[in-house]
């Protein structure tokens, strides 16, 4: 299932694509005198793995009569597509060309970085322009979105069964904010800066995160193509490195690096400037579509 | 007033101090019939100064008969003070006998890190010893409660206006794990490394936060004494700079740094062990202790 968050009517809901639709969810419940509804992806993810399979019945069940519960994906003001991830983590220099065009050897650790969720917008949402930087760069990248809550370290071998699902991220950065002192934590959190989306697919439907590919392009011109092929660490790795330390619950979402071809680096480099559009599409997941608006 | 955070019957609530005792804030607008009662300390800081105001009135009618609001401090597990921040920033460094300690010259710019707000606890919960790490070590620190959101810059001169109160925090750190790769992140998260409280004392009690004598002790005997007109970045100046690119928000929590005098840079070094005792005493606000034990 690819499931969308939105602002519907004033109200913030989720939905399921189904054809070239969004079927709401809490709606669909109503429609068909169901209970139960859960009421965000976030409630979803929370609730596990029975509620997504009653959730695929219940969508199964209506047959493609969803009446009153459709949406028209044009009039959906989209969110982040986990609204509110208890924790944020990102993964830096994961993929080994973008290590060099940095300037960075390959680090034997991952590099982590925290990404504040207030700082997370959907796809079609304006990014602001800093008042205070004019160093704004991209970053197209595969975000992982974990399914359950863990006390403890979770193995590599087990860590595919914490994951929920995937979906896209633009880790937009303000370049000379995140080398300013050692920590990236400014660079990496200006408002507004963190798209994610357009949607989470479930892990039943990209079976292969590890084979994703990523187009990362700027009013149309390609400006990153790899695919997650070349992450370094790759998924189970990180979950049981991050789990060593800080328990994972249902919703965290992980952003895995990268690769080659932010702006900063180019020669000469490429910053976004107000107006510029930039799309980040992952194959199987979709295109998180953001424009650059001057921060009045 | 003194705002405490605490489960209580196996139910989260909050209180205030008054005299040796705990006022349940919750029970006591039910024992006098009154609506509108904050749920949480979380929830009387986004409600702003009127529901601070209708919350001392209210304990001033009472006039001491409190009734079954009344706790026994003893019998309630505090939660962190504040139980639930958005978001939680640490400054690094800001002390200069620390950056000295620790083998750094000072930061012309703020080093600034961020807490998970999963990881932390109450005073008087345990700190579990890292399975992975011998080098646990203490941090006492003075942290800035956000009392409004607040969308955009805060000038310095208007910053105070933008805090509700303050507590103390333990920054309990695995150095090997901070120092590991360039950023902080691991070493600074560690399952239940964040011991934030006693208590939250609003401003209006704690009226020069720029000369409050921090003490951390370990076993009853001192660890760091100083006070934070020590600080090299005032209040005013962290507000002001990290509002430059993040949007503050009620509940936000700002720990100010440590003063010189944590564990690993001894000689010899001294780290926790499960067993011990670590206290960090901040005048005015109270004693946040909290004892390691093992993680099993």
């Amino acid at each position: 299932m690819k499931l969308a968050s939105y602002i519907s009517q004033g109200l913030p809901s989720f939905g399921v694509w189904v054809d070239a639709s969004i079927v709401d969810v809490p709606a669909l419940y109503r429609v068909l005198g169901k209970a139960g509804a859960p009421a965000s992806v976030n409630d979803l993810i929370a609730r596990g793995n029975e509620a997504l399979d009653a959730l695929r019945r219940t969508v199964r069940e209506a047959s493609g009569q969803f009446g009153a519960a459709q949406r028209d994906p044009g009039t959906l003001q989209l969110l982040p597509a986990v609204p509110q991830p208890p924790k944020f983590f990102c993964i830096g220099r994961n993929y080994a060309e973008h290590a060099k065009e940095a300037g960075f050897d390959m680090s034997p650790i991952p590099i982590m970085f925290n990404r504040y969720t207030s700082t997370l917008v959907g796809s079609g949402a304006d990014v602001l322009y800093p008042k205070v930087s004019e160093q704004l760069d991209w970053e197209g990248e595969l975000a992982v979105v974990i399914g359950k809550s863990h006390r403890g370290q979770i193995a590599r071998e087990a860590a595919m069964e914490h994951v929920f699902g995937y979906t896209a991220f633009n880790d937009i950065t303000v370049r000379d904010y995140q080398f300013r002192t050692t920590q990236y934590i400014a660079g990496k959190n200006f408002r507004t800066s963190g798209p994610l989306g357009p949607v989470v697919v479930t892990k039943d439907e990209l079976t292969d995160p590890h084979n994703v590919r990523i187009v990362t392009r700027v009013n149309g011109v390609e400006m990153q193509n790899d695919t997650t092929a070349s992450m370094h660490f790759d998924i189970p790795f990180i979950i049981n490195h991050l789990s060593e330390f800080i328990d994972l619950e249902a919703g965290d979402v992980i952003a895995m690096g990268t690769p080659a071809g932010v702006g900063f680096k180019r020669k000469p480099p490429v910053f976004l400037k107000p107006g510029d559009v930039v799309e980040v599409e992952l194959d199987g997941i979709g295109t998180l579509t953001n424009t650059v608006v001057l921060d009045r």
